[in-house]
């Protein structure tokens, strides 16, 4: 699939991963001309020969241009859409940009690694609490905790409106439950998710859990 | 020590850490005037009631401001240094821009937590290798292997020149050898270490080892 002809931007990704669902969602807000093309990771459909031809890493998501140049890692792909939207998804003060810059980091350093692990190892794996390392359950903690202090005083991460901290950080906590972690606790965490789905028009996750 | 009064720009690190050592090197490079001030780990300067009060991430590196505003992510506080020096640590084509950013993350998720780690468990905490999980010298290995198969074709990770992707590359890629990565099978690695090594003015770290 990846071998085919591509005539405008193409993303790449498996619709329950998070890290992709980022991508496509900014998309949309950017309003950008996009294909999306579905690629099963349970399935094994990133460690072809036709993706890996593409992309030696064998990640998803992917963006990938018409002349051949393929750009991974979603914080980064989001990044490049923002600034090529020119949109406020990116703040134009610097320190505000800092603080965005900041998130985004912490989110694939501090949050991601223990969320959206735990999840999959739950929900994709199906391995009992027990065969779970217990100091994801830590690490996730901490992070929602952080956020909560941030967020029992803000409505968004940075600033007063939507940026790409808010869409990174939003894909795996929304879904945080599903690995595990209890939002009850952390109720400007809630109102925020709600929020942030609401701003990007996607389903209510908490509320259909 | 963090409550002093401050008049400029402030980092506060600690020297061993290679990502306190990135935003050393950047703020040089970029001829930014700053204030260092040393913040010991493994004393526990991170956590003493004054350092927490100003940064309760208890994170290093951190940047402060004069009006009390701070920063952290180490990656993060390099992007702002290099904006506001306006230089070419940041290219200026949209494309490489993009591809920097993809190195930024992707040494946080993938090259830090394997290679960083793995050399604090054996140098600091004094760990055999038998009470290190295994898991950390194949991902770190991943890694290096990712590394070359770029810098095997070229000088600097992006473009012609140097960018904030070798600078936070390169922190910890040159004291792999202490995390027990050998780079003898990286030749490409090596030849970039020393180049950016010299691009920053900083001492040979695997020629003294």
């Amino acid at each position: 699939m990846p071998n085919r002809t591509i005539s405008k931007l193409t993303l790449y990704g498996d619709k329950v991963s998070g890290n992709c669902l980022k991508t496509l969602w900014t998309a949309r807000h950017c309003g950008l001309d996009f294909d999306w093309i579905d690629v099963d990771i349970m399935k094994g459909e990133t460690r072809t020969d036709a993706y890996l031809g593409v992309n030696p890493t064998g990640q998803v998501p992917m963006a990938r241009w018409p002349d051949g140049r393929v750009l991974t890692q979603s914080n980064a792909i989001m990044i490049w859409m923002a600034e090529e939207a020119g949109n406020s998804l990116i703040p134009a003060d610097a320190f505000a940009r800092a603080q965005m810059h900041s998130w985004l980091f912490w989110e694939q350093y501090n949050h991601e690694p223990a969320i959206a692990v735990r999840r999959f190892r739950k929900l994709y794996l199906g391995l009992p609490d027990a065969e779970i390392d217990p100091a994801l359950l830590t690490k996730g903690h901490a992070a929602l905790a952080m956020m909560e202090m941030q967020l029992a005083h803000t409505d968004y991460l940075v600033g007063k409106g939507l940026t790409l901290a808010d869409i990174a950080l939003v894909a795996y906590t929304r879904v945080a439950p599903q690995g595990g972690f209890e939002l009850a606790a952390y109720p400007g965490v809630r109102r925020w998710v709600h929020r942030i789905e609401t701003d990007l028009e996607i389903s209510h996750a908490l509320e259909a859990a």
